[in-house]
């Protein structure tokens, strides 16, 4: 099943089911009226809601309408917990690589993972609105997962059997404000403004087989600008998967409903499948001719993340968004 | 003002006014049915909360009954943002000086913060549970803030209109497991456990002349197992007022309503008025004789938190728990 969430002026936005084929959508307000609500007590609602989307991709929903994508929120317009791993190993040893620092063998063996802001999360079609060009904008495409309650201390495979939801992320990074923030020890903060949601969210059946193993095995593609420069396979080379992900979080802590796990920027050994943000790019360069030449995003860029299925059909439908400038009264 | 939310089984408890001493409360679901619902629409619910807590002080409120912080959940049992500033530079020189580092000149200048979990947040009176004694738990006592929207960019002044209310927290630590977390770049996330707070959030004006320049001019008190371990001021030595803590968190993004922004560890330089953290004391020890001799907390220890006003009664309501072994079916 597919859903989202719609614009309707309110801080939670109204749940709506998605045909799979995302061309109508209904209202399920009268199931739940938020998809936080929907997870909250995803047992007694989930079955109602697939029943809708049984309907609607029937053909046989009464109150169908079609759907617009430029009409949706976030799923989860803002959430209890957004914690993002970095599961593509081949991408911090590069990043690493690229300023001449080795590394560490535990990266290999234990998820990197931070918490990010989850209070404003912005729609598939919002602008990416920020101050200062300087601070290096760039954009990380990624998978995520949205979860159930887990408990404390839960195993992978406990963890596997509460995964919920995916959908795509772009985790939009300020490149320049990294270094001097990651040197005070603390993690990102500034350096990691509003992470944006692609159009809907699926439960893990809609992937079918490309659902393997804890990981989505299908290309994730990013368009910068109207070029196509990435299109790595998501299941190739993510050296954690959501399970194990998930189960790092848990360690110290439950890890209740509504939570999201990010996968990081995806990213494959071979180079030839592009990237999925300008600083790998740009690590690659300066390891290949001792500095970087592609510089970071502008206001007025644009960046298109999807993810299509073996049919070429787009399982979540596009994050398509623009960079633009703070306007001058609250900057 | 001061408000609480009782446990009902929901995840988000039942909001509740209680009076100005502690002793009686009254459900408010009638006009709000969580805090942070209140906090959604702070301009329209407030007066109506406000009238109700008037009525309950002079004992005309139609329903009340006794308080009993026992039956409360922090005030927001889950939150869309917790962000912890590190407030008193002190506690942070003190750390480092015990392992031998130095103290880089932008900590003075420049506030530290991280952003830790906010789905599932511990009541005043819950027990801290966790499954090994070798994380080494500490507790650490802490004053926060809970604002409402604060526009990306905002000035520390435009950050001040918006802290909506004052709380305590225990922001419990693992320090056993922080320096390898640490020294992975992302901050910390398993040396982070679940959050507890007080029973009540207090509007500013509750705090009278102790709420001045941005931070709260009383001493915060640590009981650990019934024996008094400090008293610092928390208006003293504190760099970074909470507009400026605020202000800090929003440079690069909407703060949205619910946000939690914390003071860090309470700490004093005048160490005589003792810590509010055992890092910090096993810090001086180590100074001072080389080694740190007080251990971390056991399974079955106390920690008792809270601030009085200026007539010695409790501000807040106290902080009181338990640490806890977790159970081993689910460990």
């Amino acid at each position: 099943m597919k859903l989202a969430t719609l614009k309707d002026g309110s801080r939670d936005g109204q749940l709506a089911v998605v045909a799979r084929d995302l061309k109508t959508a209904h209202i399920a307000d009268g199931i739940a009226p938020t998809l936080q609500a929907a997870l909250d007590d995803w047992a007694f609602v989930a079955p109602q809601l697939a029943f809708l989307y049984d309907e609607l991709n029937a053909g046989r929903a009464r109150r169908s309408f079609e759907f617009d994508p430029g009409r949706c929120m976030a799923p989860l317009p803002r959430a209890y917990q957004w914690a993002d791993g970095s599961a593509y190993v081949n991408h911090v040893e590069l990043v690493r690589k690229a300023r001449g620092a080795g590394m560490p063998a535990s990266f290999w063996e234990e998820p990197l993972m931070y918490q990010g802001g989850s209070d404003d999360f912005l729609g598939p079609q919002d602008d990416i609105v920020l101050a200062r060009e300087e601070w290096g904008i760039d954009f990380e495409a990624e998978v995520a997962v949205v979860t159930g309650d887990v408990p404390m201390g839960a195993t992978p495979d406990e963890a596997y059997r509460q995964i919920r939801l995916l959908t795509l992320v772009n985790d939009v990074s300020l490149r320049n404000l990294i270094p001097d923030e990651l040197a005070k020890g603390f993690g990102f903060l500034q350096s990691k403004p509003a992470t944006s949601f692609a159009p809907v969210a699926v439960t893990p059946d809609e992937l079918g087989d490309a659902w393997k193993g804890g990981k989505v095995h299908l290309p994730l593609r990013s368009i910068w600008n109207g070029r196509p420069v990435g299109q790595p396979d998501a299941g190739v080379d993510m050296v954690f998967n959501f399970p194990q992900l998930i189960a790092h979080l848990a360690k110290t802590r439950n890890v209740r409903a509504g939570s999201i796990v990010g996968s990081g920027t995806v990213s494959n050994k071979d180079a030839s499948k592009g990237y999925s943000c300008i600083a790998e790019q740009r690590c690659l360069e300066t390891i290949e001719h001792g500095s970087a030449v592609t510089q970071f995003m502008r206001f007025g860029d644009t960046i298109r993340i999807e993810m299509l299925d073996e049919q070429g059909k787009s399982l979540f439908g596009a994050i398509e968004q623009k960079v633009a400038r703070l306007e001058a009264d609250a900057s």
